[in-house]
């Protein structure tokens, strides 16, 4: 029997996420999601999945140091990421390709994470015609991260919207990018090959790819009062609704809740407070005629609807979506690895051959 | 159940190869392999894999000058490699860092495949202190790669055995690296991420990674009369014999065969004929001491053991082995990325979480 998706198949045993999709519940390293991610920063998220307990206090401020001492770039790296600009490569290819040149002075997972931020930091300066910055080692990660793609002191709001995000997004079982990481990783490769291979699976619209257009349509719609009628038209002319329905959560997706609430504490205290009012509207009805025109469906608001609204809130291009989502699953991939070397078989499905048999060769002349 | 190997699990349907452990027997496109891998060249082979048949005389003409004319590295390309050399880094992570920096210009499947065998000359070239030559147009693709390598001319019987080499590996089921092609392109990802994360996975020593020690044991022995007493000495010894065993084949590779043969017409023509006998005693003296100790367990040539002699008698170093092995798997992954896209559906296993559940959030300060 094929199954070409492995959709019920268990891949692997794991203590970092699990997804409950029927109760819409998402435990990350032991802590429901919306406990970790409204109080953790993400150096207390990664120390979490790769070592199993939160870090004590000591612990914590001595990894703070080692990441924050591993931000610089190499000179290869930065002259990929040049190229890339020149070649109007897109974020996620530039990212990937920067990454993959971090083999050539290191490979240690903290090395990995700790550049992620500067190489798309980096790019995006660049791609506004601004020259990189050196990276602040007196600034946490998300904060470092803000500094160097806009140079001025980060808003705390938006340090603190921006590290629920990065924790609520950080893992998520085995999805396609983290499976990618595992496979890899079951070959006896390096962390950066496992990475660089999660970035590539990652960019994949089905994937990660295409974070932009639940919020171009909230953004279409523009008032509360259009939401109606515009969304019965897209529904009516068979358009998908984008940020909604999610292959696993059949209920709502955890991660949006915990995004929403980021961003109406966002919106209020720093942004544009009308924007979220519209999102939320825009929800509402869009939840009340998807039950009303595909009933049972149960399609729900899922996590890019949600990513979408605070990441805009924060100020971030959409360009910067995707390339934003894979520093933070960068940890989570890294833990997979780690995991998934301490309990090593490697991955090798078979395939069912569907092809000729009995072809005799023919020379191309005769052919 | 929990799958950790994903061993039995049927994760997709192909026309590519079929690959019979029970039978021993391979078959590629339609046909055997010892029957395409000594008469196919390898762009036959590529566009047997791409089209599902073999290319007519002037389909095969057409598509050997569109190789021929898309092997120049773009000079960033060629900058990563520098970078590499300088850094003293490994021959695989070199293509894969190299490889990576290609979607920088094209990132079609002809262009990944022209560029593969440039890339890893020019490394090797670097490496030995010499600067990287331009590509041959006029050159095949096997020939082309000989004459990058070394400067001149290459001899018939070493572009005949490369190919043949070149055509046995070219795919071989859902090995780790093809699946992990398979499920970077299941997000709708490019070829390039997908051949980039492949590499990461070939080059983990449990997949491609580590070809050289069985010709290292063949070189150990020395002379057909200490075979037996060396490798008694080393099977007693709990030690792994090199070059033998398979995880599916469970009588003798049929590649082993291809390759053997091939090694037999090379060192005859070409070679130390020496070696090639020394190379047969040990492993018939290793099948019959494996039968010996280990009764039952079915172990047998594997494609290793003759890859290595093949490819040292065409006289290349070690360090080449896994990155040739590579530039022809970069055909299969590309037309295993081809067949995902052509039924697609995103490859997203599930995981079996195993961590603790309920934990509250604690301050640092507190704990």
């Amino acid at each position: 029997m094929v199954n070409s998706g492995l959709e019920g198949v268990v891949a692997a045993t794991t203590s970092l996420s699990d997804v409950d999709g029927e109760r819409g519940e998402l435990i990350i390293g032991g802590y429901r999601v919306d406990d970790l991610a409204q109080h953790a920063t993400f150096e207390e998220t990664t120390w979490l999945l790769w070592h199993g307990e939160l870090p004590s206090g000591s612990e914590l401020a001595a990894f703070q140091a080692a990441l924050a001492a591993e931000r610089e770039l190499p000179d290869a790296t930065l002259a990929v990421i040049r190229e890339c600009v020149r070649h109007r490569v897109d974020a996620m290819d530039a990212l990937r390709m920067a990454a993959g040149t971090l083999s050539m002075v290191s490979d240690t997972a903290s090395g990995i994470v700790a550049r992620c931020p500067t190489i798309v930091a980096a790019y995006w300066r660049l791609l506004e015609g601004a020259e990189p910055l050196a990276p602040r080692r007196d600034l946490g990660h998300a904060a470092n991260f803000l500094y160097l793609l806009r140079g001025v002191e980060p808003d705390a709001e938006h340090v603190r919207a921006l590290e629920t995000y990065l924790n609520t997004v950080v893992d998520h079982g085995l999805n396609a990018s983290t499976f990618t990481a595992r496979v890899i990783t079951s070959t006896g490769s390096d962390l950066v090959s496992a990475v660089v291979g999660a970035l590539g699976a990652l960019k994949g619209p089905l994937h990660g790819g295409a974070p932009g257009p639940a919020l171009d349509m909230v953004f279409e719609i523009g008032e509360a009062g259009r939401a109606e009628q515009i969304l019965r038209r897209k529904i009516e002319s068979g358009e998908k609704l984008m940020g909604f329905g999610h292959r696993v959560y059949k209920v709502r997706d955890p991660r949006a809740d915990v995004l929403a609430a980021a961003a109406e504490r966002l919106f209020t205290r720093a942004g544009d407070m009308r924007l979220y009012t519209l999102a939320r509207a825009v929800e509402e009805t869009a939840l009340r005629l998807l039950e009303e025109y595909k009933p049972g469906r149960r399609l729900q608001t899922n996590v890019e609807f949600y990513t979408a609204l605070l990441l805009h809130g924060i100020g971030f291009d959409v360009r910067l979506f995707t390339p934003t989502f894979a520093i933070s699953r960068a940890s989570g991939w890294i833990a997979h690895a780690m995991e998934q070397r301490r309990a090593n078989r490697i991955i090798r499905p078979q395939s069912e051959y569907t092809g000729p048999r009995g072809r005799k060769w023919v020379a191309a002349e005769r052919r």
